[in-house]
């Protein structure tokens, strides 16, 4: 297969979510022991029928993820399971497809080693990854190495596609028409094991029939309480499933309800999968850019593998952070990495603009009075034949960025084209669907400048011939760092906290 | 048929209970104009299926309690339902069985008159009510006559039933298994016209598999949110029901959740029906003196009679108050006639200690530790015969009462005989289950000074000829005052507001 025939090959996100819902729905989660024996477990629980994939992870105890053929496997299950006895504790019975494992015959005491072999769900530390990449061959390896052992693998987007399906039966009791959606760094393509799980409610499904009024006969009306707007709905639904969370959901900790902010949402920790998550509600908007951004992903291998790096390097040099500030987001680099592919010549991705020249009937999407239109059919998307190494991006985006008239110009990845600003702010990233607003606006000079610095600092080293191939080993050991790995060792200009901060 | 017939096809108020749900589950409450057609109404209704019964009352507005004979209907009804199309405003779309009739060809325009006859749901004005009963022929028929304003009429009892079908619905959300049952006066048999709608939630018939745990193979237990306490576990409950009805609700208004008493709960009123709500959970106690106190008023119908006689005569006076204080209450004033009836010669009611000893091996009860077993099957309570009118009665109660020893006795249903007070408190009368506690102990000493004057003066009308028959017509209008109307009007002591206050 080459690149076009694997492009071609992909399927939307919106099927592959599909996809995904479906199978979690089939899925359960069960707290193991760390000497649960394998077989035993498996035999056990195909009594209820067939399995058509397991694995076991760690997260504060040993988990499995089981997933049935069939459905009704889950009910069999669940049907079979009991309440715990516990003598001098109570519980909330609230009932649900996260289960424990009580059965000491499971255990298999005789055998020392683990019962299982268990998936991580972490990247490893960087200086593990950093001693990886010294031994790779070239930069080129070293970015695809990189890519390969910081993004989400098959398990870890199982694990999120069921936490999902879990809090969807909390949503679904009352809003049984609702999906509950990750969205984000999840599902775009871009996300690194350990980012936070990005939900939302998408409450379209609900409608009565949708049938004009009848000339004649009965016309009935669900009696529903009003609200002031459509924010305070939200906020409404958010409060209930928040409380449900917080009082019935086994391992949700630390659940808060941020229902003020410019986009409410609950937050909470689900211990079982070890995610943070983020629930909110009615969030299009967001999830167009998440399918624009796995589009974008999927398109070339280029787009991840730039990504990856970028982000891993700005986070190493303190460019982005898990607190939120003043800060550069993963999503504005992304925008950034996106900007900055389209902008090569020939361009490696196509614009906003072309993919919505691109879209047919179907694709047509307005939220909220916003244009989201663009082409769901990968098929459709021509692209240019652009043949630079990653090792050449790389470079070339550090130098793309070390130079960009940032105080006059502002990145639009709709045009693909850089504009004139239309507002005093010292970065300015057009959002890609609300264009009136700035999905940089947090940024300040400080910030802007020290990443340009970076950048400046980045090109410079790339540029170094004796930095681009590997150190000779000494004695056997790993070799010095070279390459990509110098990109992650603290640099010169790491230390300047910005010239006017 | 005898009174003997009438008690023994009785059936207790578990099986009623059971019988009304299923009622609940298959009706729906649909909002209508004054000039809904009631004809086409039903026409086009009937197009789900068949209606069993169908009333219309008043609250806020006109509203029809709709029974289909199968819960298919409803399905259909709501399948065909759409959600309100308004512009200006934002709905919470969560579906119930709360409806609004929207078409306007179902108003009758040519018809001057009210398109359907409405059910009262209120009791009529004392007034009114007072020169009703002025012209009845005895005391024995002015009681007989206020027992039938009074009481629940069968439309008020299914309103009451649907209201909590609908609460239900929104607690089975969470727990499928869970039940929503009125208590208290609602079904107690003493409930009057307007009285609040007591509910709770029953939580005993969850459970997973009741099994050993196996010996070999699988044992799943549900993972469940732990709590410090049952109390804690209600709590929490109470807390998301609470967030839901006050969020979701359609006309339920003024929610508070009230978590820190002694018994948890959310107090709401619920506008289409008028009911003020109170929901507990786990309020298993409560159930059963609901079930003994139905018992005895269907032993005899002079129990019903006489109690809703005093709760009458005891609210006029301001004996009992609708907001919580030193007062005697609705419960302890209809113990005090249950005892008072269980004092006569021979008696009229057993005690509640007899009843246990009828009780067979089905009727088993302990709660919390406290012996709840009483007969359940009506057939098998003997009774003495005992022919005292209503008349007798009623003058018996205010002597009996006009002169108990307050100071040293408790009154005690479960032993049918006054005892020793366990402790210093004005009133004593204890908690048939729970014997360690008095229901009573609100009471003050001002408070019982004044029901026991007021007593007294009551035997002293009832004990004058010249009170005892109608007054003489004059001119044909409304007689005089007499009888069990005197007793309504101001008494002299009602000013006195006790020697202690
Ligand atoms: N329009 C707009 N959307 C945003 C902005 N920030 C985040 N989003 C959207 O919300 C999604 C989730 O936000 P985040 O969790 O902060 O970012 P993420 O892409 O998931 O990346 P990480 O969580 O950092 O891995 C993003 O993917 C975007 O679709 C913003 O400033 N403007
Ligand atoms: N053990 C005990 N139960 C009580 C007490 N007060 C109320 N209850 C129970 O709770 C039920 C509901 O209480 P209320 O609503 O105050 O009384 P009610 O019998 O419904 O009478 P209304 O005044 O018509 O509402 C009663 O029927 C009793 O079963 C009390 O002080 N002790
Ligand atoms: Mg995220
Ligand atoms: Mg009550």
């Amino acid at each position: 297969r080459d690149q076009s025939d694997a492009k071609d090959g992909s399927k939307s996100l919106y099927v592959v979510q599909a996809e995904r819902q479906e199978q979690a729905e089939r899925s359960v989660l069960i707290s193991c022991h760390s000497r649960t024996n394998e077989k035993k477990f498996l035999k056990d629980l195909s009594k209820h029928g067939d399995i058509k994939k397991h694995f076991f992870y760690e997260s504060y105890g040993v988990y499995a993820v089981v997933e049935f053929s069939s459905q009704e496997s889950v009910a069999s299950l669940l049907e079979g399971a009991t309440i715990p006895a516990v003598s001098h504790e109570s519980m909330v019975p609230f009932k649900s497809r996260l289960l424990s494992l009580r059965n000491l015959n499971s255990l298999d005491s005789s055998n020392q080693q683990a019962g299982q072999q268990r998936q991580p769900q972490t990247t490893p530390p960087i200086n593990e990854l950093i001693q990886r990449l010294s031994r790779d061959e070239s930069i080129d390896h070293q970015i695809t190495h990189l890519t390969e052992s910081y993004q989400l693998t098959e398990e870890n987007i199982r694990l999120r596609f069921l936490v999902c399906s879990l809090l969807n039966d909390i949503a679904a009791a009352y809003f049984p028409e609702c999906t509950i959606k990750p969205f984000g760094s999840s599902v775009n393509g871009f996300g690194k094991l350990g980012c936070d799980l990005d939900m939302f409610l998408d409450l379209d499904g609900i409608s009565g029939r949708n049938v004009k009024m009848p000339k004649s006969g009965l016309f009935l009306e669900y009696q529903m309480k009003r609200a002031s707007s459509e924010r305070a709905v939200t906020q409404s639904i958010l409060s209930v499933i928040g409380e449900c969370v917080d009082q019935f959901g086994p391992g949700c900790v630390g659940v808060q309800k941020i229902l003020n902010a410019r986009c409410p949402l609950v937050r909470f920790a689900h211990q079982p999968s070890g995610f943070q998550c983020d629930l909110t509600a009615n969030n299009r908007v967001a999830m167009k850019s998440t399918e624009l951004l796995y589009l974008y992903g999927e398109l070339d291998p280029r787009v991840r593998c730039l990504v990856f790096t970028i982000r891993c390097w700005a986070r190493t040099h303190g460019v982005t952070s898990s607190i939120p500030g003043a800060w550069i987001t993963n999503f504005s680099l992304t925008v950034m990495v996106v900007f900055f592919l389209q902008r090569r010549n020939p361009p490696i991705i196509p614009t906003l603009d072309q993919l919505r020249e691109l879209a047919g009937p179907a694709d047509k999407s307005v939220i909220e009075g916003n244009d989201c239109t663009f082409v769901s059919d990968f098929s459709k998307i021509p692209l240019h034949s652009n043949t630079a190494t990653l090792e050449q991006l790389l470079c070339e985006f550090f130098d793309f960025y070390a130079s960009f008239p940032f105080s006059k110009m502002s990145i639009n990845i709709r045009k693909g084209k850089e504009q004139n600003k239309p507002e005093v702010t010292p970065l300015h990233i057009q959002n890609p669907f609300e264009t009136s607003l700035n999905v940089s606006k947090n940024v300040n000079n400080s910030q802007l400048d020290r990443f340009v610095a970076l950048c400046q600092e980045s090109t410079w080293l790339l540029q170094q011939r004796e930095n681009n191939t590997p150190r000779r080993h000494t004695g056997g050991n790993t070799p010095g760092p070279w390459g990509l790995v110098q990109l992650l060792m603290p640099l010169q200009v790491a230390g300047v906290k910005g010239r006017k901060g």
